[in-house]
């Protein structure tokens, strides 16, 4: 019976927890990492501040348990459905169609969380801004990886650097992401689905490649 | 006598004024917008709070007045420096080396001001908002522009399209920026550099002018 209890209290606790974290992401998406005070969250979400405190311990704490999430939550809408693809040039164009929706599906509240804060932790050194800094730094690594995954299996020219093709596809999506939330339209992420689409046909070795990977007759 | 000193008043009140900018447009660059209170200013720079207020009447007065001043040091650093080249190719391509030196060499001490704000207001409606709106739709619009009139006079293959181009080229630029300053490397100006450079030679009527534009030998 004590048992009982306790596995109770901690599911209660996990519920808490996990119903605290997908309203930090939105809050943080939209209004940045410094908005997560624990008095605002427990005042939105009507649980007891001391709650929220016991939960996560400091405002910081809070930040880092938020990140850790949007990561998670990141990699199950962008990073996962692209190994759907077949490896190579399929899979990149996978990765960057699952990025687009992700940002225009507004999977956050705010389009990308990771655009928002990072802009917002850029200049303030600490723990969040290393967890940011590494959260971008695998993202960035990840694109490369199949960029160069590609290039291997001979389908873009060997002439193409991975770690160049990935900052001009990055790039591309998150200015999507940021000028249709400023701009409130949904016109930018047609033109960076053309200009990556056109820039994968220039890095192409076999150029009707990418042509038959968007038809979906390839991978 | 009387006016004298009103004029003296006036100058110091103008002087002040300007110092306040300067130092609100490096912390907003660097922390955000939201970072401005009046309080906080007048601490950093040994002035009263009450001065702060006389010159500003409320944080909203200072962060608009701030994104004026903003716009003006953004103007004198990037787009009048490209005037100086001939029009079309030459001026597009001015441009980008003025905006990259612009964020590179911290005119603002967190790189571009516009991307560290737009991201914080994105998601917050009001004046602050609709100024930087405005400032992001002249930037646009100009760039536009520049490229309109680059094909007008055949620089650029009719079929391209302003519009995507100005897209693209914004987005590698202020990618640049936001890379070196989280990665704090200067690698991304040159990635984007090379970048801006593919495009337009991809874009151009005539391959050989844009390296006859870099050479400095064209416009």
């Amino acid at each position: 019976m004590a048992t009982e209890r306790t596995d109770g209290r901690v599911e209660r606790g996990n519920q808490t927890r996990r119903t605290i974290l997908r309203h930090t992401m939105d809050v943080a998406s939209r209004e940045g990492l410094e908005a997560l005070s624990l008095g605002r969250i427990a005042l939105d979400l009507k649980v007891s501040k001391s709650g929220v405190f016991a939960l996560f311990g400091s405002k910081e704490e809070l930040q880092l348990a938020t990140v850790r999430a949007a990561r998670r939550v990141f990699v199950d809408s962008v990073v996962a459905p692209a190994h759907e693809a077949a490896e190579g040039l399929p899979r990149v164009w996978r990765l960057s169609e699952a990025w687009l929706r992700y940002s225009r599906e507004r999977v956050f509240a705010g389009g990308c969380f990771f655009q928002t804060v990072v802009a917002e932790f850029t200049s303030r050194p600490g723990a969040v801004r290393d967890a940011l800094r590494d959260a971008e730094a695998e993202w960035r690594r990840h694109v490369e990886e199949l960029l160069g995954r590609a290039r291997e299996l001979g389908h873009l020219r060997p002439a193409e650097d991975p770690a160049q093709l990935a900052f001009e596809l990055n790039a591309l999506l998150t200015a999507a992401n940021r000028d249709s939330l400023l701009l409130d339209t949904e016109a930018p992420y047609a033109r960076a689905r053309a200009a990556v689409r056109a820039r994968l046909r220039a890095a192409s070795a076999d150029p009707a490649l990418i042509e038959r990977v968007i038809r979906g007759t390839a991978g």
